[in-house]
């Protein structure tokens, strides 16, 4: 992984884009937009299908997501990187699909543990076509579409993964649904199934009801008879999330939602899946009925949550009661947690998880399940894409497709002209974006963001996120005075 | 409950017995040992079927094992009691067996939390026949055969238990076998298959696994494929398990069995099911897998185990490391605890209870459990049945026959005819009190006993105990030299 070339960031030099070929159709750009054809992947395309060049030859190079160093967006990079050269044991894979995760943002601020040395390419979950099979591989060959959870490295349009982390997907699924399955479901499967044992009639409680992960266990809770499902998430959430029919009681994330579940359900709940960590843990872990269980599968609050500085984040993490087995034993709870980038890389978890993910690939060949999937992004927008999910703004999975052309940012927006493309381009793929905004929310937003998010980056991403926002508020009629006179 | 009539406790005052009807054929005593109708049972059990005496009448008596004060086992009396009178709601039975619980020892020392106020009748668990329901009660008639588990009062010839802790048995089971499967298989039931959710192919490490409970997860884990379960017990009782064949690899209580664990499974065990607390519980957990499952659902060590005095007891419940939801998330592990009591009695746990012991019947009706019974004791000799359970000497369950005739405990044993009794006596009930215990045993039962056990009933209970010691040594031929000069 060694860099070689670098080339424009694109996060950060907003005036440079990427044009790709098979632009997705439901991007945000219209084929008249001004596009400059700065990195010449069009070339490199055709290129990487010549297996035999002369080792004299400079070495093909593909576009990644690169994280130069841990921090805010500035950090975050549209690199040229050569083409991973392919090791016993390895899949070569065309990426077609990248999922998103909350594990992505901890990533870029160097917050979880054994973080990856830097610059490296980011992203833990791709999808796409087998290109070649190292010595030894067995199970793949060439043409064969899979997903694949590389310990990093996964948003490229090239990867190399150890063959124990890639799996066949459906012939009738879409790279963009596997790459929503992958992580999120299998986290899901595994809490909700082997973990809480979730049985007909139990109540849950599930915090971040909006997110991938939620919205996929709000969708494996549906396959079991009378799951009741009480869904925690911000309030601009609830009206899209509502309209979706899967949770039965939508409670407001920085709440007292433990008085609305006790209205509801007076002993409490059954089950409480908490991804936040931090002061949720102490506060939902008094909901818990007897025989209980307390399911930790996240620590995003780490990252954004309530907290504003670093040492309260320290401290909402820290401060997290310890529990005695004792109490657990007088009480008749449980205590579990889940971390299934440990469980793959550090510990034994790779046939656990590969029979997890067969389940799961049955449930949707069954028509059991179906990604939410909130929107689709270029690389060279994963900034902006990433700031969403840190605003808590998605509805189910981001997704990047290297193949998608990034976004315009143009420095002075055509108002009308920008409006009506959006618009026609939410009625082609019913981005959800739209219906996840409030003005309510819009303070939060901008409290929300931890202190090391302020960068370049981050900027660059924000003139079309205010952009859109000012739009949808003059769709709902509540336009500021100084917008009304603007438009 | 109220305290009308004393009898002379006969645990304390070993001359003076209480004949029974019936006396159970098994029993260790012969019709020409000397035996004296003191309490006058006889009349007693006549005249309760008698239902519309006048109130001028003096109350009706049954025999009872009372808690007269925690502590030792003088505190354990038989006592004749009035009989309970039925209250709405109840249903009274005539208890025709007794399961003995670990529980009782933490109760009788007062080591509970919420305990009874004394003097009250002991005994948690009981098996006989309905003989009145109270007002209200529907699903329970004249003559049922059940199994209840009263907080305590379960000890005693008749018991009125509120229905919802009552429990119809299978026309074909004993009520012996009903008292030793209730309570044990409950709760190896639901730490088994609801909270380690036990799959095939996994490995199980038990502790205390020749007790009552340990005897029912065994063979409840003999009904899933494929699972491997190491066994920790006293060293003298290995012999007896490794004959019953469930156990698959055999670990000696107060040894370092972590690293006999390893050399097995290098990886450790998928769930640790620990009713001993105290150091126990952190030298188990390192053996814990990622994914792996603790369950805490005692705490005998308390009580038992390898600590002698007040404080180190008090250090070893207290010293038991807390455990951070954080440190489960990152090693994916669960912690779980479990108590039946604070369920059944505190919690909301009834109908989670009732269906559990539904499915456990039905596993007997299908032939795929049978109880464990290590010894079957008049009510009189309950002290002795409690010492061998404190000294951790049983194999499975030890029961109560409030029918059975007490040990004879005479001042100078008759050796010769004693033994030739006791011999008949144990090739009929197949008694296996005699392969619970071994020369290198002996030391260590003087050592476990805590320091409150040293009391006026517990030396009565000696005797016996060691009369028999010294007939099997005799019978396996190892007398020491003194013996073999005398008899």
């Amino acid at each position: 992984m060694t860099e070689t070339t670098e080339a424009p960031a694109a996060a950060s030099q907003p005036d440079k884009k990427t044009p790709t070929e098979g632009a997705n159709p439901d991007a945000s750009t219209t084929p008249n937009e001004e596009q400059q054809a700065a990195n010449g992947s069009p070339e490199k395309k055709s290129a990487t299908e010549e297996k035999d060049a002369p080792p004299a030859e400079p070495p093909k190079e593909m576009r990644a997501v690169v994280l130069t160093g841990f921090g805010g967006f500035k950090g975050v990079k549209i690199l040229k990187k050569p083409e991973p050269s392919l090791q016993a044991g390895e899949v070569l894979i065309r990426v077609r699909s990248c999922g998103l995760n909350f594990q992505d943002l901890m990533v870029r601020l160097g917050a979880i543990d054994s973080p990856p040395k830097t610059p490296c390419i980011l992203g833990l979950e791709c999808a796409g076509e087998v290109e070649a099979v190292g010595e030894g591989v067995e199970n793949f060959k060439v043409g064969d579409r899979v997903v694949a959870l590389p310990e990093f490295k996964a948003w490229a349009e090239l990867v190399t993964v150890p063959a124990k982390y890639v799996y066949h997907i459906p012939d009738e699924m879409s790279f963009a649904d596997a790459a929503a399955i992958a992580i999120n479901y299998i986290v899901a499967y595994i809490i909700l199934f082997d973990l809480a044992s979730i049985k007909p009639g139990k109540t849950v409680l599930l915090h971040s009801a909006g997110g991938g992960v939620g919205q996929a266990i709000v969708q494996l809770a549906r396959t079991v008879p009378n799951v009741q499902v009480f869904g925690v998430c911000s309030k601009n959430k609830h009206e899209a999330l509502k309209a979706g029919g899967l949770i039965d009681h939508l409670l407001e994330r920085g709440s007292d939602y433990t008085n609305e579940v006790r209205k509801i359900s007076p002993e409490g709940v059954d089950v409480v899946l908490d991804c936040l960590c931090g002061e949720e843990c102490n506060r939902s872990y008094t909901l818990l009925k007897s025989m209980g269980k307390y399911i930790l599968y996240g620590s995003s609050n780490v990252v954004t949550g309530e907290t504003k500085s670093f040492f309260s984040v320290a401290r909402s993490w820290w401060q997290v009661d310890k529990v005695s087995p004792i109490k657990l034993f007088e009480e008749n709870k449980s205590l579990a947690g889940f971390n299934l980038r440990h469980l793959l890389y550090q510990q034994d978890g790779i046939e656990y998880v590969k029979n997890t993910i067969e389940s799961v690939f049955d449930l949707w060949k069954g028509g059991k399940i179906k990604p939410t999937i909130d929107s689709t992004w270029a690389l060279e927008d994963v900034a902006e894409a990433m700031q969403k999910m840190h605003d808590r703004k998605n509805i189910g999975k981001i997704v990047l497709d290297p193949a998608m052309e990034p976004k315009p940012k143009p420095a002075t927006p055509a108002k009308g002209k920008a409006k009506a493309k959006k618009e026609a381009s939410e009625e082609k793929n019913g981005d959800k974006e739209k219906k996840g905004d409030s003005d309510g929310e819009k303070k939060d937003e901008t409290n929300d963001k931890d202190a090391t998010a302020a960068t370049e980056g981050e900027a660059a991403a924000q003139p079309a996120e205010v952009e859109k926002e000012k739009e949808k508020e003059k769709e709902n009629g509540d336009a500021t005075e100084s917008e009304k006179q603007s438009s």
